[in-house]
């Protein structure tokens, strides 16, 4: 029923009338590979786009228009979405095993970095041709784009961070070796500057100036995740949670009960904030005023909000099991939350803190707004 | 002939196919009170919507959904266009004179700033009904949104700044007194925080801390202005071309041929760089590392690009008579320029410094793209 009724929506919502595309979303449902069309300022599902293959991992990116998405899945699918029309409209089988994607500033290329074969793999983002493969030899995690039709990404074997300069055509490679002992995820700030990898292997995390010739690698936070052993990491935190709060970076510590908060520009811890369980995306309202914080397992009912002053939690209520990701209206009036286990995104004033609205979904995971389209380096 | 050309345009692109929002913008034709509909992707027009009145000094904001925009005229029209039908949708005289506006957080309320009758007005967006009219009993200027439905605008007569909080429903105000001698105009940071006026009538600057409980105003650049009277001050720069340019916000000095750089956590002077002429505009490109400035006549015709590490100026090139107004492709890619005289704007590669495009335009002057709509206090 719940089918048919979409069904209709749909019909009734694509061709009818002009649609603008810069408060829509996209919400991944895991379970069922499918992908939910929303309405930010509705608070209303749109539709649903199905046929996406295995979305556990998955995330994506938009066409600066803001009208198409590139979802890259775990099963290495790179899937091109048109969500006026609300249909899949390429597919292509890039590799064997994928962990994300990026696109370029002009929004004429995107990446996808893969574990196997080893590499990154570069596609016109009209046709989805490939126009460009890089392998390494090594699982590649960390991607991301920087302005100049450049992308940046690390290889968790060998340690190095490579740019590639896709602005002549052919991809110039610069390598920085030094990075650290198997790195596992990576993050750019978001003027593009500041590329940081956490690491496995190591006890601190590495960071690169990019505005620098030659960026040289710097460790940051040494012994941060001093204590890891003594709990076990049920979920690897995720860096692309790092978010500018006032002056400082928050960042959720492995295997911890609390969160980091770290100098923006010295990149030196500032103080930490004890938390209900280990988090699992610490990520700042987009005035930077506040943190919103999820956790993992057995916790992962619970959201904590922290205040970037006092650096105190302000708030902690419990949506329902399984809030598994967050997604900020661009301006940070209110929040989406998805709450897996309860088959609902919520939707939360975010200075009130008043729920606003459930929506329907199969077990829903990563929230992306179509704002996304104009930022670099998610 | 132009106007049959373009009306063609705008039959076959409105109702034809989807149109995205996402990578649209209007042009401010001030001369002709149009305003130039142009696709950020195709670097081209769309078509033109006529009817707005006096738009000299006009400016705009844009609906979170990147549809409607709703321009301020200086005669005190404000206008809701439709950029996806090219259509006036509603018009309203609010006021006598008018200078500039905001849109609130949720999207709900447009905020109209006044010097005659002074105050601020504030209208449902949907409806352009006047839903709060707040006199001051001053010239009103700075009118800025910041989180949490709130409007911020200072008195040019008393040297107060109002916090106005529409959360409620009829405004709250708080007053702050103490900013100076005859602020003209103000800006507020992109995170909300930190709103800055200018002062006529001293040789500093003010800001105001909004995360503070009960903000102090605090000056800033003392003698900053020294000198000024030395040179002729062609034209008042703009406050709103304030942008962060990695660790330092640049300001257009008043009445002199240099820009300043200041610390933008401790707000105070980091250096200066000598310019062509009395600069306007110093508008960071998105990512903050280049700054690109325009100049008061006579030296309008050109533009200095200057490095925001080295803070040398790097490029200079003279586009043509009367650069007005500058906006860079939300991920900086690219540049377009409204040169007023030469009845063109023309889009630029922001890494090449190459001319992409020439656009035929009634003596443009502001840009502004669709993704303003997802920023705070523009």
């Amino acid at each position: 029923m719940k089918q048919l009724i979409l069904a209709v929506t749909l019909a009734l919502a694509a061709p009818a009338t002009a649609q603008p595309t810069g408060d829509l979303g996209l919400i991944v449902e895991r379970a069922s590979g499918s992908l939910l069309v929303v309405d930010q300022s509705d608070r209303a599902a749109l539709g649903r786009i199905e046929g996406l293959g295995d979305l556990s991992h998955a995330s994506l990116v938009y066409s600066p228009d803001e009208r198409f998405a590139y979802v890259f899945g775990r099963d290495g699918g790179l899937t091109k979405v048109d969500i006026l029309e609300q249909a899949v409209v390429n597919r292509v089988m890039q590799a064997g095993n994928s962990i994300g994607g990026a696109i370029s500033d002009d929004g004429r290329l995107v990446a996808v970095s893969n574990y196997e074969p080893g590499g990154v793999r570069i596609f016109d983002a009209d046709t989805l041709d490939m126009v460009a493969d890089i392998p390494t030899g090594s699982k590649t995690i960390g991607l991301v784009d920087i302005p100049g039709r450049r992308f940046v990404f690390t290889l968790w074997d060998e340690g190095e961070t490579w740019i590639a300069d896709l602005s002549g055509g052919t991809p110039e490679i610069t390598r920085i070796e030094g990075i650290g002992d198997r790195p596992y995820d990576a993050l750019v700030t978001a003027d593009g500057r500041t590329y940081i990898a956490g690491l496995f292997g190591a006890d601190h995390l590495t960071a690169l100036d990019l505005w620098q010739d030659a960026p040289q690698p710097r460790p940051i936070l040494p012994g941060y995740a001093a204590g890891r052993e003594d709990l076990p990491v049920y979920k690897m935190p995720h860096l692309e949670g790092w978010a500018l709060a006032g002056q400082d970076f928050v960042l959720p510590a492995v295997g911890q009960h609390e969160v980091l908060w770290v100098d923006a520009r010295s990149l030196e811890e500032t103080g930490r904030t004890a938390t209900h369980g280990q988090p699992v995306f610490a990520m700042a309202r987009p005035d930077g005023r506040q943190v919103w914080v999820n956790f993992a397992h057995p916790d992962n009912d619970t959201i904590q909000v922290i205040d970037s002053v006092t650096k105190q939690v302000v708030h902690q209520f419990a949506p329902g099991p399984g809030v598994l990701h967050m997604e900020f209206t661009p301006r940070g009036h209110e929040v989406w939350l998805s709450v897996r286990d309860a088959g609902k995104v919520m939707v939360y004033d975010t200075q009130s803190f008043e729920k606003l609205r459930e929506i329907d979904a199969e077990s829903p995971s990563g929230i992306f707004f179509t704002a996304r389209a104009h930022r670099t380096g998610l």
